[in-house]
């Protein structure tokens, strides 16, 4: 398998990189891992110029040689490429799997609105630290390679077909056609470094969108980095999503194993797995 | 007038309500400014638990005692109370004004959505401070009372029909039936305290939400308190409400002359005034 890395929103470090085919030459090497120059690109908050960060995209989705797309970082930006990319994927593109999470959801939501490809919440390319054992990046690698679901969030056994979003993430998408159709799917969301009220103003967002009436259930994961209000906000989590899915009309069903966390389990949209 | 207050999000003080009506008492002797209780309770976050908020702001609206409403002051919250209070407004409700800006956006679009009462965009009950002239307090009630529009947002003078909303507010909205239609409508936004990254963001979602495709034309308010961010942005507010006006294709009209600022003007919804 040629696995094809781009950097959407963020840049990514030459070290960073280097970890990583590291890794993939260690673990997995009959098996290639691509950066697109792309990735090393700084301009300001983004991995270069809008027209730069599409440009790099379309070329490695669209190229028959490679057998997936990795997005090397979240951040913030992947949102300003939808329209410069997604009417130009070509029959290539539609044969991959797309990985990444975070800000990486709009790239995800997109292409499963539009039926383009494999989209897959798992860790990034990036993902791996200084002193970092890898296991999630193995999860993401293991299923990307060998379809193994070692590394899948254990509901998905056995369960209904998933989708996982971070929550700042699903509800800039609400109201907008780059929102999949999530009728009859479960929804795991998570969150990292937001205030209380805004978690709760955003669960909110989901709770009232029309475009999410037929959902099968909801599952929240890690709630993580929390940044401190200046009054405390006197409900927890799991308080929060049972009140606002009690609203919704849709079964809370539990939590799940993603998030901005260390376990960050791999979520194949729409996949539904006999473990 | 009678003008009756109440705090659908965060509590006020009580020496911040001797204010206001010390105020009221000087510059509109004739006029009535009553304080619902409910105003200066607080649990945790909030002006009491979503039920006393709710049950207050209905006592209030239905009651054909009072001419108006004042929001006492934002925050957080008025969402939470929506679907306790919209379905039970009377006709005395109906007849009313409802006046406030930030979280009371929430408030505002909800009503104008089901055409009950007189949205108006302005400052709130709460908003003078200790050393304050009160000029755009001074602007509400003027409005309020007197319909005078000296402080009337200058670009509504000969103009469309307009709403004012924060920019987080509106985006909580899109997706939701609680959006009002504001077709032929000039939006105007305003932000407070945060990063650029996440404006950016949600104009994204401001540019591509389906319900918004038949705006007359976007004005910016100010951006104001700006929460810096790790790398610099890189892109002008202007530019930034240029690009995504562009890409949403509405017309962007210019700057606007509100936000959690001094100048905050008067906005009342879906008012056309010859000047």
């Amino acid at each position: 398998m040629r696995i094809g890395v781009v950097a959407p929103a963020r840049t990514v470090s030459q070290e960073s990189a280097a970890r990583m085919s590291a890794f993939m030459a260690l673990t997995y090497p009959q098996h290639d891992i691509v950066y697109h120059p792309q990735c090393f690109v700084t301009e300001n908050h983004f991995a270069g110029p809008d027209a730069v960060r599409a440009a790099a995209f379309l070329e490695f989705a669209n190229d028959p040689g490679f057998d997936a797309i990795w997005f090397a970082r979240g951040g913030y930006g992947s949102n300003r490429i939808l329209e410069r990319v997604m009417p130009h994927l070509n029959s290539a593109a539609k044969a991959k799997t797309y990985m990444g999470f975070s800000d990486m959801g709009f790239m995800l939501g997109a292409l499963y609105a539009r039926r383009i490809g494999f989209p897959v919440h798992a860790s990034m390319a990036s993902g791996m630290g200084r002193n970092d054992k890898g296991q999630d990046t193995g999860w993401a690698l293991s299923w990307l390679i060998d379809k193994d679901i070692k590394g899948l969030e254990p509901s998905l056994l056995n369960g209904k077909p998933a989708v996982a979003f971070n929550l700042s993430i699903l509800v800039a998408m609400i109201g907008t056609p780059w929102l999949p159709d999530l009728t009859d799917h479960v929804l795991m969301i998570e969150e990292v470094g937001e205030p209380t009220y805004r978690v709760d103003r955003m669960l909110f967002t989901m709770a009232h969108a029309t475009q999410l009436k037929g959902l099968a259930g909801v599952r929240l994961g890690a709630i993580s980095d929390v940044v401190r209000n200046d009054v405390d906000f006197g409900e927890s989590d799991e308080f929060m999503i049972r009140r606002w899915c009690g609203e919704m009309g849709v079964p809370y069903l539990g939590r799940c194993e993603i998030g901005h966390v260390a376990l960050n389990r791999v979520v194949p949209f729409g996949v539904s797995v006999q473990g």
